[in-house]
């Protein structure tokens, strides 16, 4: 499989299909994700009651649930809202925001985990090897990722919760089975503005709801938002920071097609050794 | 009446006036509504607990009730605030974000109409025909519209609710009684940005909230985002997009005065013929 | 004690220890709060159901408390979240957005200074006025300050509350004791902007985070707002308006560093008489 070639090609049916995305997520960036969807080419939705979560998934291209400002309520619409997508072959893409920071997030994305089995989870180093049981130091949702191991950590939850395991950070990995893929686009700036992880999650959701593959969804949207922060990052001029930085991103997707994807793509497949135990 | 000079004087009304726009609106594009009606001119305030919406009500110059993220909670809210509003004579104006994409957005659009009576609904062609009882195909807040028959539609749901009934899109119309206003200002990119609804929303209830006439209110109101539309669609350079599109917008209200108004809008007055069954 | 001196260190402690800003606020301005902590150096998270926020207030340097859209439930956090950071000695930075509106936000503020005792109140005179029981002429959240006798409030409600008070307007007061902190930075155009009075709450937070004294963090935080605005306003073409300004703000404060607020700081202390009843 030539993953630059097949993630080129997901931009272009992003546009065309225009999927609906609907987004259970924080109040902090979703103007952001709602913005960064409509620039990739899709159509975003948010709706986090109860009472709609469900016939609103159903509509739905793809799902994104979000934790990074969870109410009891929303935990219960995001449940609601995940099964029925899931039921109804709708990929569900998970950003487990802050898990490990406080008791309930842990337990609403375990909740999430067991009770809707997501077809992707994306996070930071630390979100990930939390929820793959590994000790683990975290402050805040902008945990510094220690890379070391990250493949195999990822590929240790992918197989654990038979899903696509995305961890962001300097290089992102994308893992499902025994495939790994490997993204070295992106800029440290994308650590300073809020939101980027959130923006990841929402564009992976809008890959996926285009594409028929998770894993390729994943690692396109992944690779869009990090040539984004690199386009971003090349535009600002020495007075500009990270406010400026933060549109420049959005305009950056919006105006993204299948030759600046090619061009600065940097993504590797990798397939891991069947005798190697993960 | 010449509807464009008519229109031409609200700004500097608003402005003069600074009326407090009590906003029971969505999250996700809370801070854009905020930011606009600074811009014109308008003191925004969001306040949506049921304990305080009707109380916050009371001081405003016009009430604003948005369903984009609607909760059981902020629907109550809502109702108070608009019931209590319409009582003492301040103008409410509505906007059905997604009327029809599930069933609770459905009664909760039908019970505020009811319950309330609105002074103004404003919707994108979708929304506007479900109201009033038409069959039509929704997908997610952005429906394209169709605008054949807009005109008949919005004049039919005008005499039913007994209000203006504003619908956007390519070309805006607005109607009350037999009035019929269109104005052809705006630029597709609008469609390519979130909230650029709920903002068209907000400067109608800035416009109500500084004009005695709703019709003339919400016109002035949709013609200032149309136009704003144009002028910051036409700042932008090659590698600008969407992200500085939305920047340039609220940059264009804050610099919009009379002249421009007058200069570049293409706003047209009509009146249907009383023997014409509407 | 210099002040001047001693806020142009504050900013290297932010970015060196880069605490953890805990928000309890409101969903309009969250974004730019986060965007601003980011830009200073800090890293904020925010978190308002009442089963985390106290768990993760005891992670936080500090924490901020908002009411600008306040709900039951996020109260009952608000409490929760500060009552545990005052007991562990953090720092606790509360904006009675809007106190004196409604019943509700009156009571609510009333509980937070009396359940909580922050270490820092901020708000516009009309607030501060009002929660130190003076009578006042209240109108929405970006009230006209009558700045005579700013002063005065300021000492007498800091020595009501034991804490330090910060009045912004025209002129900042910082009071605390007998101590006065007199700051003259800031641009008009600040208060055409929503949420710059939450930012500049977020920025004292951010520097009480990292600075031992309250008085001192408060001071540095409301000066990098004001003097962030200086220079976003003085950035801005002539086409440009309140969309440019908000960006350039957090990108004023990215860009910050010990010079600038050495050359730009407009920044006086002062001691009251002992004799003079305050």
């Amino acid at each position: 499989m030539d993953m630059q070639k097949e993630i080129c090609d997901v931009l272009a049916m992003v546009r065309e299909k225009k999927p609906l995305i609907h987004h259970l997520t924080n109040y902090v960036t979703a103007n952001d994700c709602a913005n960064i969807a409509l620039a990739a080419g899709a159509s975003p939705v948010m709706a986090d009651d109860p009472r709609e979560a469900a016939e609103m998934a159903e509509r739905a291209g793809a799902v994104v649930i979000n934790i990074g400002t969870l109410s009891e309520q929303s935990l219960e619409a995001m449940i609601a809202a995940g099964q029925r997508a899931v039921a109804k072959g709708i990929p569900v893409v998970f950003d487990p925001v802050g898990v490990g920071a406080t008791n309930m997030r842990t337990r609403a994305a375990e909740r999430i985990v067991r009770e809707v089995r997501p077809s992707v989870v994306r996070g930071n180093m630390s979100e990930i090897k939390f929820l793959a049981g590994l000790s683990v130091d975290i402050k805040g949702v902008d945990s510094a990722a220690d890379e070391a191991g990250a493949e195999a950590v990822a590929l240790q939850l992918a197989q654990q919760l038979d899903c696509v395991i995305a961890i962001t950070g300097k290089t992102d990995i994308i893992a499902q089975g025994r495939k790994v893929c490997r993204i070295q686009n992106g800029h440290a700036l994308l650590a300073s503005v809020t939101g980027t992880g959130c923006m990841s999650t929402t564009l992976a959701g809008c890959c996926c709801g285009a594409v028929g593959d998770p894993f390729i969804g994943t690692a396109a949207g992944i690779a869009l938002l990090g040539i984004a922060g690199e386009m971003a990052q090349q535009s600002l001029k020495s007075d500009e920071g990270t406010g400026t930085f933060r549109m420049r991103l959005i305009d950056a997707v919006y105006n993204m097609n299948a030759d600046t994807l090619r061009h600065r793509g940097k993504i590797s497949l990798q397939l891991c050794n069947p005798e190697t135990p993960v």
